[in-house]
């Protein structure tokens, strides 16, 4: 694993717990993790359970004890490490976005197809087990032809504006802001559920122009004393509508600035015979209508997702003992890993990381030239 | 009163109900109603209490007994009777959307400030005690400059295709579909709570194409037995991103194809100091988020907006006991006979008609030409 | 009518608004309001609009032009007034709880049996739609044999030592406290729903033993400068357990000291087949949970009651379009107009306010001497 | 570890777990994991990650490199082996009831006691962040002196009359049913939060008589191809008032016959300066409710507990990144590796476990006699 920040805890978390919830052929062996800071790094091993560490993520790729790599550093590494890893026969799962920009994203999508490695874009929302269910709903045609999606994804943890200006607020470093750290994930859940979307109209905007510096390897909680001063060069909010290629209409917004809402990751899919909604902040429930039930008797129903008809709930505990956050992960990884025992591809794959890229550069596009854009699959 | 279907009913009770909770220096006198049929106009009357009726509006106009006109007839009669009676000097309180058109709604306004009559849109969400309320906190700078409101519409009573081709699908009668239905209630709204949009980005859709022929003077009941099929002329649905003159961004949603969303209208906004959100379908309700709570104790809490410290609430009953739907038009039947025994304006009142009526054409110009448009107020 | 505070201004409001949503072969006509404090009762009439008013309740049943008494006093005069009232053929309607204790409510009884006219008790939570969409529900077998009711009425407004001693609090004049205030109302729908109570086992605690003086005539809001302090001499809180003459277990709670709660009546009944939950704080939503929704698809769904199958709902606005608090009332004295026109028993009706009676009693004495008490109807 | 079903899974993965994401000063080891048939606990060693297993748990106790014993066995053996333990100077975590009655529980007590070890019982419940956090806020006096509990614990799992006699249903084994097995958590809760209960009504009821005969060693999944049906000797549902020492009144309801209900443990708590409330189906949120907030902004808040103020959150993912039903293990075993590395008592203990089995004793008595039972500590 190369990175070792938020995300690098999280899936060394994921890597362990995967094995004891389920069997697979298979299992995955926590070799090394590599970070540029020495003690940083060799702390980050110890902590998380790597048997070793490294301070060159070249030699992690060398290694030829080393089947996989996973990608947790900032955005503007992915291309560089990916690309490498896939020369040098790794099966690899990234953070997302994938890229900086659909340019990186193809090349990374290049180097993977060329070299026949198993890939993986770490969107972990598809895998909580209500979302998983809606997908299973929505391919029986529970719900029918899609009218709507509208998925917001709302947060406010930098809303302060003494917030220090971490590595995600830096263009340069990021790729893009709310958009690529979160809208990114709607994006995916959207093309998961709906399908490919065909044109954007977007707008984003940046409520806080300056703030203090910091070090920008800090991770989610940097903090700073510095009286410097430095320019957000992301956007702290993002809106488009958007067409799909099957005729439904999506409308999507992603903030940072949503007091109240702490990881709000939320949509509602409205389809012909009925209707879906879902909620991170209380993902074991998937909220569902349908228009045959009896008069009198319509309305939505809350499922908590918890029973063994729900994918991957089997796994865990009894019918209502409810899962988190974290769990998400560990499906990924499973998935992650059954692909690559049975040399199977995954998905989301980097064609997807490139797919919901090219989204992003057209709503970033589109927010430039007011004007819709279209996205060219 | 001009008009005797759903609307009509509305109207007629809240004259009836409100001053039974109010003490008003001048109460309304039910003197006539009018309507085309003769046998249903005459049950109106005597059904919502009516002393007299009419079949032709124009008698209603030149009666002297009448000091004010209340039209809740189809969209496309309002500017011709408003005009009419703007000049004879009666107060009017207008259904929404105030025209069909901009140039329509600029002549109504024109009308009645030459006429100095008291005029009124009947735009009765505002009047919730729980919107009043929001209102209130956020003049008083509760949750400081406003980043964002997003609004949503959602209804499903036309989802059927086999739901008739009411006057309100057909454009020449209603202007436009959800957009003057629907979303017009979300744009006085926004207006009311966050100010004046500056520029839109829209998009609308007509999912069922053709729908069997009704009479078209059908209220929202209206069935068919007719074979013959016509088409739709209005949105089904419809989205815009919106720039408000403040800097706050706004999107918003309105669609009768949201299945299990009877009348979902509800919206968030969210400030540099705090968070507010309401839903009509618990319309009593306001949740509100406030960041200058101690850390450890932030939350958005649910204000049952039945107290006296809430406007309107302290005319009904004890805390907790709700109110509905219809209370809304009793507060604004208020707040239009306080203007009238004042000689004050009201609001929403035409000049708020022309304005949403703007932002709709804009909406309406967007989706047409797939670009941005500004409003001009 | 007799008495004129708060539940006065509802009972007039509900027989002013009845006729207006429905059609009854008679009408109500408010003739007369009858109170103590003549300058009161005067205005009373006038805001109530009531034809006349009288300052001796006994002048109002000796009125010829006066067909119906409905009785919204205090509870300890209840009983001399629906005696005389029933003795001079006069149908009566009484707010609950009918009477200071068992022996009283059977005098009531004997009285309106004797003189057969028409008698309701003023138990309006009954008629939520929602409610008799819940009772429909039951009925039709839809949740089985019954296991569970647990029923809460919690409010909060005498948690302030400050808040003065209204007649509510003084046993002589009340009977009880939340018992019968509250309490009275979960029994009364919990033998609506399951069914006859055979025993209970409870217990009731006055967390405020003494309170400053006001005037006992005073209503919900009375205030007082008094430094005087006179003794609460009845319950704060009750809760007893119950078991149902069908097996069925009921455990109850009715309390003024539930901080944040104004006016939370709630139940959830459990069945062999499903679920039923409401609360009349959301008082237009009825959630049902059904054993035989296929795997997966299990969960509690929340139904507007606001369609044409929803009793009493389709009397109002369309769906979504919710009512409130007082809609109860309305549709109650729809029922009890119904029945004095077609002279036909109402429920509930005096014999249920004597049962209702019984069981509060058992409780009271249950709670005195530490045992469970069995009610004989 | 004595057992390997469902608990003996929890357990184990909480062991696993609690060390990536706390430092303590010792950590655990998974040394061996003891059960009666062979091939089944060893594949529950290598499933749950333990070096080794025996197949007579006094092996376990005589092994030298074991220091901790851990006991998920039914409940009818927790006390042999608890004492045993002990004896041998053994620190012990049981699960929870701690024994069949109090008899054996004060055996248990006593023998930790004597031999001076650490001891735990496993009421995972007070470990949820929310459910700590309440109790941080009562302790700081936040809402003041305690009016009221209402406790419920809803399940649904054994609703189905062919659901097997599972050892859970057999009172030689499990002491009690649904009372022990999750109405003790409830009790375990309200001490915690409210303090010591002083007196208790109950009532108990077992709706379904007779089961298909199950092999009783089967976990909560234990299927039956039997015709044979034997008699079903514990409770499936317990309902008690309870009085507490410092004058609080509690209701309390554990069944397993509220369909729709998978686990649903909840309680709302009132005190005279605010009100707190909790449900384990979204564990992570509290609902807060201040008599100190201004008029106008009185209401319930809802937190969710993930930020650093929240007790345990710190330790998992950054705010509104929820955890789960397991996390609730992996705190508690903190604070019982915690307890055992500082040689310090942890809390619940077996005091705990007894004064619990003395509530539920008493609730017992008094629902065998009818009439209030007081419980001695």
């Amino acid at each position: 694993m190369i990175g070792y920040q938020f995300m690098g805890k999280m899936h060394s978390h994921a890597y362990r717990d995967m094995p004891f919830f389920f069997k697979t052929s298979v299992k995955p062996v926590l070799k090394a993790i590599s970070g540029r800071k020495e003690e940083a790094v060799r702390q980050a091993a110890e902590e998380f359970g790597w048997e070793s560490y490294e301070t060159d993520w070249r030699k992690m790729i060398e290694r030829e004890d080393i089947d996989v790599i996973d990608i947790v550093t900032p955005n503007h590494t992915h291309a560089e490490i990916a690309i490498a890893a896939a020369e040098a026969g790794k099966h690899i799962l990234s953070e997302k976005p994938l890229a900086l920009n659909v340019e990186e994203a193809k090349q990374m999508y290049d180097a993977v197809q060329r070299n026949n490695v198993v890939h993986m874009i770490c969107h972990n929302y598809r895998f909580a087990p209500a979302v998983q269910y809606a997908k299973k709903l929505i391919e029986e045609g529970r719900i029918g032809k899609i009218y709507h999606i509208r998925a917001n994804y709302l947060q406010d943890f930098i809303m302060d504006p003494s917030f220090p200006l971490i590595w995600r607020l830096k263009k340069e470093v990021s790729g893009s802001g709310t958009l690529g750290d979160i809208g990114a994930h709607s994006i995916d859940l959207a093309r998961f559920l709906v399908g490919e979307i065909g044109e954007v109209s977007g707008m984003m905007e940046t409520f806080i122009k300056e703030r203090p510096i910091a070090d920008l390897t800090g991770g989610l909680s940097a903090t700073t004393d510095l009286k410097e001063y430095g320019e957000v060069t992301v956007d702290d909010a993002v809106a488009f509508l958007a067409r799909f290629d099957n005729g439904a209409m999506g409308t999507f917004e992603a903030t940072r600035f949503a007091g109240g809402n702490r990881n709000k990751n939320k949509f509602e899919i409205n389809g012909e015979n009925g209707s879906i909604r879902w909620d991170m902040e209380n993902m074991n429930n998937l909220d569902v209508y349908f228009t045959d039930s009896p008069p009198g008797l319509q309305g939505f129903r809350t499922i908590n997702c918890t029973e063994e008809e729900h994918p991957y709930a089997g796994a865990y505990w009894p019918p209502g003992h409810i899962i988190g956050y974290e769990h998400t992960f560990i499906n990924l990884i499973h998935s992650f890993i059954t692909g690559i025992s049975n040399n199977e591809a995954t998905a989301p794959d980097f064609q997807d990381g490139v797919i919901n890229q090219k989204v992003m550069e057209a709503v970033e596009q589109s927010a430039l030239n007011k004007k819709w854009m279209k996205i060219q699959i």
